[in-house]
């Protein structure tokens, strides 16, 4: 019998999803997006997104406290509902406290929780609470809204469509590696506590899905949690398209470029195979990239435009900073670890 | 620094509602009843619940299979619509799977989870999967409605009500009994199976939740996952009355008898302490008992008049077999691992 480590291959979510889920009960989307949608009213479509963090999983206690595995767990959320262009609202929480956590530390924990959540005008409404023999366990569910018109799926992309992502990506990746194995005595400190904390403290760019949304310009949208290869692969799977994706054009930050250059290591790797950067990926018509530019001198969209979807025979490429096109390596972040449904 | 285990002490769901809990977003009811309430629209309330089974703390995986797991976390959530009148609509999952789990194990544990949500016409709508260390961890968020004139909460209730329970109280607690520390070659084997069946596979009390919400006739409700006398003693202390509860009365199955009179213990004991029993406890005004014995000869509510609401300054109180009125003793399932906030 194949134990559930080797369930990715099997690919657990689309098992379930396909044996289980139904759309009924006012369901426009259920499994398979960044969020679920149901339709308590004509006005606005309902968008529900579950995300959980495991210690020894996802985090690591010796180098994530509290509050930045509660702000994390909070963020992994709203970035659900950034890529679909909506508002978050409310947010239960599910938490399983083990023997080792103090009185502090959960305080710690919702505070952490509570700083994006407040940031963003999320009010907590309920939820459930155990004790844990062991390890911590921190599942957030999140409910938000979106104009029926206004809302962006994973789906819905053409070939010729231009892809773009907001802020840098790799950081939190390189965060991850520099918190997992320190000191880094020759790298200088700015770039490592920066890219520390994009690890720890992730934006979720809600802001710039709203706008999309609002302006019903991007064709297709999906957070990035999974690193941007594996997260391009799945939604080109989704649409049957493909991409080529100019590595040069990738946006990397300062700190990254530092980093990178100190272990030796390139940048753009990095930033192709890093998760939980929680920037949006979305593509738009190539008429749109003038508002798009627009809106980047305007200081209204920090996003990159970092290539162009193909026809699905192309398969997904890159083009190499010597301009040579290539297949790209998918390396998934973690699919079973990370793999929401 | 005091640990969690010692928490219950410090009411962590209280602190936790105080310190971050808010009502706004067209929230109407936050942390402190069985669901959440929010108003997306003018005609229904929405509902929302949470509810977290953590292994080795609210199951054995010895003595209880992934089937039954399943069931139960989702009949948990059911209960929770149940005792506020409503009508499920769709769920999300979280889970947390170790390796120990199989293939086989991860779809009985949705064939479980099913079972009750597909009798209740509630569909899967999403959730998030994770590798766990070496615990399973199962998180189910659970939508419904409720017209707004219908809601039942836990608050509402008045001196002289009639206290009510659905079903038969008990079984569950003494199932788990039977479970933990078989065998019981004296007992009869009818008896056992019952009541471990109870304890695996609990009802929620929809049909029952609806009925009351729809003829408006329930003051007060709440579902009994700590046991009788520690749900009691919630539902009084939010509505600051007392209570007397009449122990001749409570509702206690043929099975449990059997098993009482076995090992030597009185089956009311096992009805005002035990947990799980997920069955309904409500409140109606005096002038409503005709009506619900009407419905209790047409078979369409299976509820006891167990006793009454009295001022608060009585306290909670039984009346013993030999007529006595004494304190009842309030005995909590486990507040810590089983207080839903």
């Amino acid at each position: 019998m194949p134990e559930v480590t080797q369930l990715a291959e099997f690919s657990l979510i689309q098992r379930i999803a396909k044996r289980f889920g139904e759309l009924r009960n006012q369901t426009l989307v259920g499994i398979g997006d960044d969020c679920a949608i149901t339709q308590p009213n004509s006005k606005n479509l309902q968008l529900i997104t579950t995300d959980l963090l495991v210690e020894g999983v996802h985090f690591n206690r010796h180098f994530t406290n509290s509050r930045d595995i509660g702000y994390k767990a909070m963020v992994a959320n709203l970035s659900d509902i950034a890529a679909m262009g909506g508002t978050p609202l409310q947010f239960l929480t599910s938490i399983a406290i083990p023997p080792s956590f103090t009185r502090k530390d959960v305080d710690a924990l919702y505070e952490g929780i509570m700083k994006p959540a407040k940031a963003s005008g999320v009010a907590l409404i309920g939820g459930d609470t155990s004790s844990s023999p062991k390890k911590l366990f921190l599942s957030l569910t999140l409910i938000g809204k979106v104009k029926p018109s206004h809302v962006i799926h994973r789906t819905g992309l053409q070939v010729g469509d231009e892809i773009f992502v907001t802020g840098t990506l790799g950081d939190s990746n390189a965060g991850l590696r520099i918190l997992k194995t320190p000191p880094h005595k020759h790298i200088p400190r700015a770039s490592l506590t920066w890219l520390s904390q994009r690890h720890l403290r992730p934006t979720a760019r809600l802001r710039a899905g709203q706008l999309l949304a609002k302006h019903k310009i991007a064709t297709a949208m999906i957070d990035l949690s999974d690193g941007l290869s594996g997260d391009l692969a799945r939604i080109c799977e989704l649409n049957s398209v493909g991409a080529t994706v100019n590595i040069t054009h990738l946006p990397i930050s300062k700190a990254l470029c530092t980093y990178a250059h100190y272990i030796g290591k390139q940048a753009y790797k990095i930033a192709l195979q890093g998760g939980e950067d929680y920037e949006l990926l979305f593509t738009v018509r190539p008429e749109s990239l003038p508002r798009i530019k627009r809106w980047k001198t305007q200081g209204l969209l920090d996003a990159t435009h970092i290539g162009t979807i193909t026809p699905k025979r192309k398969g997904i490429q890159i083009i190499t900073p010597a301009g040579l096109l290539q297949p790209m390596r998918i390396k998934s972040y973690d699919h079973f670890q990370r793999r929401q449904h």
